[in-house]
């Protein structure tokens, strides 16, 4: 069981399999402001990396890093990092807003970068990021937790890729999260900092629209945002919704929000649901509310029957080692940097054109 | 129970609770395309009314529904109804785009109206309808069964009036159903005369949006709709979806499709999902997939635990009786007449401005 209580410090285990030899492989951290470093390591570490360095500005959090993963050695300072020769991955998951010039400077030293979602917040530090691949020929690799790392997802994944509901006609999904106010640092009502709803929490749910879906792109045509009942932090989203229509025609929508009540035993009652020519999946990431307490529950209906699928232990998350491969091998078979980049740039427009919901009625 | 295989002869029945002596309100029925009619008139006869006359052009339809309703008449011809001075209100099932016609002879010859959604197809016809209704003074009642006539949907709306999830933020809805392509009449496939799939299906889901959000009217904000899967009937749609903004703030999006497949054990997997400031319902209208054969499910997530609340039988529907008082009052308990216009008036807009989605990718 990981602690569920909230999505901040949700840090999947799964099986280890190493795809690399003890110390192939070894990562550097710079950055550690989101709980999600720690499902970054767990991934990372079970397919055979090594967690070896980290350094953050806060000496308390480097602290807490370090009992997390006591064979950690807390560097002097971000530049020792870069500099360490036998580091060949840096992975970050520092402030949104500050996650772009981290990669800038792991990828211009020479190491691939995998970083938190969402891997940058503006348009500006995306083609800073692209023209930084392209001209280093490193990946930037982006931990988009929700489906690589959820088992229940990755089922769905498979079964859709085996044909067991035709051909995919709409990808939908609720990405509910809770607040927690009370232990939320200053930035993750900031805007300016962590990019918007959509940049933020969207990115997840684009980059699983376009995964399931099979496109590589996508048309936003519609985006709402709002603050609905935050009115404490004037600069904070707590709703936001998206609609597109995929390359291949496929449609989509998602919708992200902070509303998860004290009485769910989850985080937030995530959903995908994916319908197609012949059958429909549904995903029910966290936990059956009010039917079963533990996740990853696939509910797979097709021209046969009904079927509850409890994905736990079946599969695994095979990003983690098929990344490491990639870096070594320079292939993109857990994820293309194409695909990695496109979710975020569609939230990013998603973010900039979103009509206003919300107290007063629509305004665009 | 009801016959659940297929939505065109799902016809609910609930507990029989007079509003009015019997023969007091009398009831015509014009038009017999489709199976809601035998849901109509279990409505108003269980809330008292008496279902006397009928016609229909074809007579098969007249025998078919005098096997179900023995106590019926079939009229001569469409005027008898229309000029019989005991009758009160003419109810209509006829094919869509027929509906306006036999509503305006209804107003003008001095009846309400009680017709199946959707209740006319085009803007000419609503500026028809309301114009008649100005100068009549009589209802053009709807029958949007999805809310109406499901228990669960009545009980949430329950819930959401006592406040149980705070202010609405968002209400969303899925309305799949099953295509039965070979037991389709001719109009089915014609979006001329059934008006397109979000005017067709999609003005139960606004006219839920509106009812759930407390709203008068809305922006609609985005609209899709495809051909993904039936290229054989070109004048079909088999996929859509709207976004939308209530006039007071709260966000509204659904989807609709004709994929329900074989497997389901009900003619779709209807949902809705009322997103809160406080809390969650989440209704699982006709089947709870793999878990329950039967229907009415409502799920209630708050501060204080996650609840799955069993509806059926505990709130009936109190729609019909409530709306034979506002025939018989001059009132508007059951349905506001601006609310009912509302509806179709939205899917009519969304429709005409709906982007295409499916094979070939978006075009406008």
């Amino acid at each position: 069981m990981q602690k569920k209580s909230d999505g901040q410090s949700y840090a999947p285990r799964g099986k280890a399999v190493a795809v690399v030899a003890p110390g192939e492989f070894l990562v550097g951290v710079i950055g550690l402001d989101h709980g999600h470093i720690h499902g970054m390591c767990n991934g990372l570490s079970e397919a055979g990396a090594g967690i070896v360095l980290a350094w953050d500005p806060d000496p308390e959090k480097c602290r807490l890093f370090r009992e997390a993963w006591p064979t950690v050695r807390i560097a002097r300072d971000r530049d020792e990092i870069l500099e360490a020769g036998n580091i060949r991955l840096i992975a970050s998951a520092a402030v949104p807003g500050d996650r772009c010039d981290i990669g800038v400077a792991a990828l211009e030293s020479g190491h691939d970068f995998f970083v938190d979602k969402p891997p940058l917040i503006t348009r500006e530090q995306l083609e800073r990021a692209r023209a930084t691949v392209g001209r280093t020929g490193r990946r930037w690799g982006v931990y988009y937790s929700e489906r690589l790392h959820v088992e229940s997802a990755v089922r769905a994944g498979e079964l859709v890729k085996q044909g067991a509901i035709g051909r995919v006609v709409q990808v939908m999904g609720w990405g509910p999260h809770r607040a927690g106010v009370a232990a939320r640092p200053d930035w993750f009502f900031d805007k300016s900092r962590y990019g918007g709803i959509l940049v933020d929490i969207g990115c997840h749910q684009i980059e699983q629209i376009l995964a399931y879906a099979g496109a590589e792109g996508a048309k936003i045509t519609n985006s709402h945002v709002a603050n609905f009942n935050h009115t404490a932090y004037p600069r904070f989203e707590d709703f936001g919704d998206v609609s597109l229509i995929c390359d291949n025609g496929v449609a989509g929508y998602f919708r992200v929000d902070w509303f998860t009540p004290d009485g769910l035993g989850a985080w937030g009652d995530g959903r995908t649901l994916i319908l197609g020519t012949d059958g429909y999946i549904e995903i029910r990431k966290y936990i059956d509310v009010a039917a079963n307490a533990e996740g990853d529950h696939v509910f797979l209906v097709d021209h046969e029957g009904e079927r509850h699928i409890e994905a736990a232990g079946t599969c695994g998350f095979p990003f983690f080692g098929q990344f490491i491969r990639d870096c070594i091998e320079h292939t993109g078979t857990a994820m293309t940097q194409s695909h990695a980049f496109a979710a975020i740039e569609l939230a990013i427009e998603a973010q900039e054109r979103a009509w206003k919901a919300g107290v007063g009625g629509f305004r665009s």
